[in-house]
């Protein structure tokens, strides 16, 4: 298949190698001269503008950060093969390819690392076993979901069906309010000497996130805000019902209640991968599928291999 | 010096085998009849009551957990040793001690893992490098404080002179809220199988310890109820704050100024420890060490050396 891959930093660069090596026609551009010359160094064939590397192909990938979306959507209406991207918020994103008549686009968002950056650090392995979510909504062909998620299957990632809103409420779930909590808890020791140095494990995992870049953080969490603003009020909502419940006579007994089954749900986390399953391509079917918990490891036309989580604690 | 360990679990066990190997006369009760074999099995004195093993020495260790301590105290008060405990919360235990008239009495929290427990886990190493804070009260001895300090020193431990308030205080902040934070970011999952196959390091690291024992986390917050619900009210009331700012027209800017310093601080955690320092035992100036993030690495006399952390970022 001829792949274009537009933005060769870690992600982009992991996936022009990972699609080379795995026998496509992979062509690649970077806004960076120097990054350009390393990748063309490393034997790809890179193009001065993205639109080189788009002409003829059948699927780009827009592997950009956030911010400079907007800039490169503008100018692909015209393009007539399948669209995606690899950022981390999709409900915004779907909008702006709508906005732009960007037809054939399908979000996505690979959940491959990001502590190391630039083409340098990519990796061909690098999704290997890795989420990639593939989304699903009423205007995504079907033909361009399983081309793209065949392509993902073979670089070895669990892709996972969802729908933007879905997928933008869950990132905001388990990952942008743990930084923001991680950045309240971190501001407890601010002015409190005594505290730092009394500090240990529990603090050290549970506030590891906010040494992040404090702008990766704000764009990840600003760009998704009205889902991580609604997750922001359920956790200072149960913080709040916590306060109320240790405010009572016995304390110890009443929190009780509150943490078995949260306990529960952490030892049970991650769910180990059980059931091997086959089904035939659909919307609806695949985004049960994901909301299950479950995900596609194969592509054979309409045929679809799947897995599901081995656990009765997490109901759907 | 003769020295008594009551409770041989994972600290108690790992004190009474560090004594033992630092020439101390040290003699054991737990109980348990299995763990008291143990111990006696692996060349201890052990006895058959608290009386016993405590009867003729200078400094008794209680080394139960908090549930125990009050029947164990309430024995106490003809004891005419040195006495510590090593529970987690310093204010009740205080006035417990208070209350029983115990005298010679000196709070104590070793900061040790809790992950395995029992003497089996025990291990003579465990103190070396770790902080054990040492409670400094109004109607604290000295020359007491100054016993047990030059022990716990001798162990390899950080010793950090602080109130029982200040402890308190400061270990709701580092070690309690962040277990209920990451219970409430635990909850999230509930009913969400999708958002449970998407979290990853962020969701794996913030969430850690609330896969700890549900008991063990009830009754450290509601021992220590008071300052953990101070605590906890402030980070609810920084999530609230971050909702606001995530309201307006450009939240990712919004974001930054809240962003930057916290993580900065995070950054900075741990403060390396820079500027080794002598000093003459005294209440007020031991006190003012701890607040600054100090500690006392050992004891002649009256003369204390005493390090503190390399950092200007950190204000005390």
């Amino acid at each position: 298949m001829r792949i274009a891959v537009i933005g060769l930093g870690l992600i982009g660069g992991s996936l022009l190698r990972a699609l080379a090596a795995a026998g496509h026609e992979v062509t690649g551009f970077d806004a960076d001269p120097a990054t350009r010359e390393l990748a063309q160094d490393a034997g790809h064939r890179v193009f001065d503008s993205a639109a080189g590397a788009m002409a003829g192909t059948e699927v780009t990938v827009l592997a950009v950060p956030l911010p400079y979306l907007p800039g490169l959507i503008a100018d692909l209406a015209g393009y007539d093969g399948v669209l995606t991207d690899v950022t981390s918020v999709k409900g915004p994103v779907r909008a702006l390819a709508q906005s732009n008549g960007v037809r054939r686009f399908v979000g996505g968002h690979p959940m491959a690392g990001t502590e190391q950056s630039g083409f340098a650090a990519s990796d061909p392995e690098l999704f290997d076993g890795r989420v990639w979510v593939l989304c699903l909504e009423e205007e995504t062909g079907l033909a361009d979901w399983l081309t793209l998620a065949g392509l993902c299957t073979t670089l070895g990632a669990r892709v996972v069906p969802a729908t933007a809103a879905e997928h933008d409420d869950a990132v905001a779930a388990v990952s942008h309010v743990p930084h923001l909590v991680a950045i309240a808890l971190t501001r407890l020791l601010d002015g409190n000497p005594l505290a730092a140095s009394l500090a240990a494990g529990s603090f050290r995992d549970g506030t590891r996130v906010a040494a992040t870049r404090a702008e990766l953080i704000a764009a990840m969490c600003g760009g998704n805000a009205e889902a991580v603003s609604r997750v922001l009020r359920r956790v200072s909502a149960d913080l709040d019902e916590m306060t109320w419940t240790l405010s009572g006579e016995n304390p110890v007994g009443a929190l009780l209640p509150t943490l078995y089954p949260a306990v529960e749900l952490r030892q049970a986390w991650p769910p180990a991968p059980g059931a091997a399953g086959r089904m035939t391509a659909g919307a609806g079917a695949l985004l049960t599928l994901g909301r299950s918990g479950g995900w596609v490891t194969a592509v054979d036309g309409d045929q679809l291999s799947t897995m599901r989580p081995e656990t009765d604690r997490i109901d759907a």
